[in-house]
């Protein structure tokens, strides 16, 4: 197996953190580079990420967050927020920051911006929205492998509630709506019910088929 | 810098590959494994891998994709397909799945079924499929990541029809959606415009933000 299979072996949905342990300032900046690393669609990079440390803010999100424990007692709650549209400020702020960073302007990319922002017109907010929480998703799963190598355990968690989140974290006024939360921290394996229990996935043949 | 934020350097979105060469099975194994270990929303793995290496029908996926010649010179690749809606059978079958790997029935476990099976049937096909297609690029991001550490090269694409690819692959009747598709193979580096361009990124300021 190779090293990054027995880290996905290894990691599992935490339940009970050891409210006491703190993930290291260089490790949280390693999984949160690992994050900014990751590809997204068009490079766009469409969403953001809070790192909540705040204990009176956390409390509050895990009153909306189906009362979960990992809420408040991890090390660091991560919240992915992506972009409420992809709205022309936004491209363009990406390609010229490409633009930018390379030190030349291309005439292949040009017309590729064109394009893009005739997509993301026409598509309209609500898709763009929809489209910008998929890439957030290749985010959240670098960091939870990220995480993984540095020994971190971590908690993706859907289950709250977006818009009491966005409301507690003044994300409408930035323009961006909460769509997943990763807890971050170290396990209290003596208080957590599942991490003794097997991992669970479909078998590889009815999962993965071929078109030869 | 961490040795997976080294493959995440590494790695780009490849814009040509070279067709003579071929991912050996236990490389290919072992990306497939990453997207299988990966983790998903209520563990539902809502999505399937199709592997598709079969010359005429990459010919013609890449007619409904923009003509992107990674389409038929990668050595192998790997289309995302999400379920088209959460079914009341398809959470049963991953939830008997669990009770069977684990050996048990939990209480606690099967309150939470009932709860999910409330969820996904107010929720509505559409915003079931959306769920689900979110969760593709979990399984999308373990993949790039796998790849890069096995020196694979990968091109996350979104830029198809995904109506013709579901009719090329026959997927409709298997009740999938095809989301993303994942060349995979190795880069042929002298005929690639992007290979030496610098990586675009926001600084860490404009895409990490601290609520302490």
């Amino acid at each position: 197996m190779t090293a990054l299979n027995e880290r996905l072996v290894w990691r599992y949905a935490t339940k009970a953190y050891d409210p006491t342990k703190s993930v290291p300032a260089e490790t949280l900046d390693a999984i949160l580079e690992a994050v900014r690393l990751a590809p997204t669609s068009s490079g766009l990079q469409p969403f953001e990420l809070l790192v909540v440390t705040n204990p009176e803010i956390r409390a509050r999100i895990r009153e909306v967050s189906w009362d979960q424990a990992q809420v408040t007692d991890c090390s660091h709650l991560l919240v992915f927020a992506a972009w409420d549209d992809i709205t022309p400020e936004r491209v363009n702020m990406m390609f010229d920051l490409t633009n930018e960073v390379r030190g030349l302007k291309n005439e292949g990319w040009e017309a590729y911006r064109q394009k893009l922002l005739g997509i993301v017109a026409e598509r309209g907010t609500e898709a763009n929205f929809q489209a910008a929480a998929r890439q957030t998703y290749i985010g959240l799963g670098a960091a939870l492998i990220a995480a993984a190598f540095e020994e971190v355990d971590t908690t993706p968690m859907e289950g709250f509630d977006p818009n009491a989140v966005d409301e507690i974290l003044g994300l409408k006024a930035r323009h961006l709506r909460s769509v997943v939360m990763l807890p971050l921290g170290y396990r209290a394996a003596e208080r957590d019910w599942l991490v003794n229990l097997k991992k669970v996935r479909r078998p590889r043949e009815q999962f993965v088929s071929y078109v030869k």
